[in-house]
């Protein structure tokens, strides 16, 4: 059962088959399921991007999409996710996409439901999908990833993507180090990089990578830190003057303006913010097609058609 | 008008009829309207399961499925749900499946109303559909209902699925008993079938159909009566034990594991549970096949023909 | 970039000729993009009918529809609507349709999004799309605009309809004369016809356009005005006996039963009520098709082609 967990339980040869997949369709491949295929996306927690991104990549793979309300759902009724998962799966659903505030919620399903579960984040755990865009955003840059050294700065205790991308750029070949309040520098991260100081970090990096910061996710008691936050660790203008040449800068979003980076440098040249989300709907492509595709009775009869009316 | 509005509202002969053109919708029946056609899915109380299983059909069936969230519409701008109803006829919405917290809603549409309106569920009232897949599931194990004795449990007060089943049940031949708590036995459903004492209808029965409590229909004053539910009234692993030979346990779903039946059961072989989430879909089918056909215009033009690409 | 903020932007010829292509497809003319196009409705206000309407209008053009809720959106993470419409744009969505509270909310996005948009109401400000609707409905009862008068009577300080209608109307050259409750007449409207009491207006117009009390909009200090509001200023039985042969009711609904209009005439010959809701598909269909035409790469392909199953 091709699930997709978290980065980290993807070989380096998987990771590579998914970013070739998903640059296929971004040059225009063609894959649709012979049969009608369904899917749904389990959405517990409030998202545009990341839902809107599955949903165009499931329409552009030619599936039913089954609309999900999580805050109406029978989960109200006191429904495990395992129930609400099996009985998607016994009314014909083949795959589902779940995002849900619980760290590791998949564990109640991995190897009891019979249909691939890819996870759009669990808690501060992993979001594989937004790992596997920037990896292919970076790959787009610079064709390999030996030698890179990135630099993911901000609010590393609360972000799911400073571990996923951590994990498989180290893997990948590239040098990683973390950067941001050093409050929220956490141990378990050393393994995979250590601390330099914004600046430093800024000046020296191919990649720039900065984290949003999750008011929704803090308590009350370090809003201090985020009140001079652009100008002790946030991307200024002044700092974007200092970067090497060619290196770029890549944000998740949504982006706080002025926090994390200066309103002005969103959409500069540097800038592969919106290039990020343009990726995320091919990587989620591939890893849709690679859950799909191993279920049987399915082969890629189109590659490289071109879509038509009939479709 | 091919309404569904109860079961007490169809013949045996149409009962049957449903049934028959839902099976051949799960042997692999394809039957599409030949022009496009639009159904709306009103639902005014929560539901992951009925409404999910309606979209599914109506995908199935190649339906365009008109999104409606009550939340968010004019109905908070206290909107009748008859002109809601008569919008969504003049924009070109050919039918439409309401599931509703009052009771009867549907008597201010009957006869006022251009489309067929499927019930999905009224208060406490009828769940017609629910209804016909539990028929389903019992005729798939035995063939006929004659002779058969079923044995309904627990909340039948609050229960749409208890009325309507025991009144169809009854016309098909079976012989209904309920059981559960006492107080909350109603002499309306004396008319179908008798009390017995739970023991006794659980070991002689060949269909025991477990209901929810449906906690949120209660007010807290009987909530003594839930703690031992389990113990007094419930489906434990000692009772199902002396079921006898090749009888079945059936429930609704959503499940109160460990309150109407054991956790261990719910997937035993026994358990037709997801086994009637699967045929909910071929039953709607066959219940908007039935509701859309007499419109006119309209014609099984692809029987038992393969879902293809171009579809 | 055809953009759909108001019909005050739109000349004469422009409103000529969506009206044109409106009946056209009202008459059966079919138009598809050559290639899969995606299109969100962004509604940030509850709506029923409009919403629902530029849902079929969007599927009748086999548009891919991607959903959105405004209600668990990163728009709560404080995201602006400007990011918000470049992330739709970047993941591949080639149109948005937006209904917001805030006037004038396009003035963020006109010159600085890539994507067209197609106002659904902004605030107290425009709604094109019901005004057009209603120039399609007077305009299929009539055939021309010009020496018709047209009274517009009720809530024309809070109504968006109101702005759009007479602008149009009078550039089209119909009389507009509005009439209701005289504190709710706004100086600003002068420019565009004058006041008239209510019984005049009725027995004297051909066209007797009533707008809905936005009870949602007033503060409570004017809830005396609504009380006897049907005597003086509603359409009651009695007034609607004095209109003119063959002069037409509309309301844009919901309409407010025994307020505005009394309940029996809601639907009597004389009312276009649920026609003006199915006219809005058709309309709401040329202006999207408007939209997505001039992107490039696009034709109308199969104009007159009936639809098939293969589509």
């Amino acid at each position: 059962m091709n699930h997709l967990i978290s980065t980290a339980s993807l070989s380096v040869e998987e990771i590579k088959k998914i970013l070739s997949q998903a640059r296929s369709f971004l040059e225009g491949e063609q894959w649709k399921p012979t049969e009608q295929q369904f899917i749904a996306n389990l959405f517990f927690e409030p998202s545009t991007r990341t839902k809107s991104s599955f949903e165009v990549a499931e329409r552009k793979l030619g599936l039913e999409v089954i609309p999900f309300d999580a805050g109406s759902s029978s989960v109200l009724k006191g429904e495990t996710l395992y129930d609400t998962v099996r009985t998607l799966e016994s009314i014909g659903v083949n795959a589902v996409v779940i995002r849900h505030d619980k760290d590791q919620y998949f564990d109640e399903l991995i190897g009891r439901v019979g249909i691939p579960v890819i996870n759009a984040g669990d808690g501060c755990g992993h979001h594989p999908t937004q790992s596997l865009l920037d990896l292919l955003t970076i790959q787009q840059e610079y064709g390999d990833f030996k030698g890179l050294k990135v630099a993911i700065i901000g609010d590393v205790r609360h972000s799911r993507v400073a571990r996923s991308n951590a994990d498989a750029l180290t893997r990948l070949g590239a040098k990683v180090v973390f950067s941001g309040p050093k409050e929220w520098f956490d141990e378990e991260f050393l393994e995979n990089g250590g601390y330099e100081d914004v600046d430093t970090a800024i000046e020296t990096s191919d990649v720039v990578m900065l984290l949003r910061i999750q008011h929704e996710r803090h308590d009350g008691s370090d809003t201090g830190v985020s009140e001079n936050y652009h100008q002790q660790f946030g991307l200024t203008i002044e700092r974007e003057k200092k970067m090497k040449p060619g290196s770029i800068i890549m944000h998740p979003a949504p982006v706080n303006r002025n926090v994390e980076i200066a309103d002005e440098l969103v959409e500069c040249s540097r800038s592969r913010i919106f290039t990020q989300m343009k990726n995320g709907v091919f990587v989620r492509m591939a890893v849709i097609k690679r859950a799909l595709d191993k279920q049987g009775g399915m082969q890629s009869v189109n590659t490289h058609q071109k879509w038509t009316i009939a479709n």
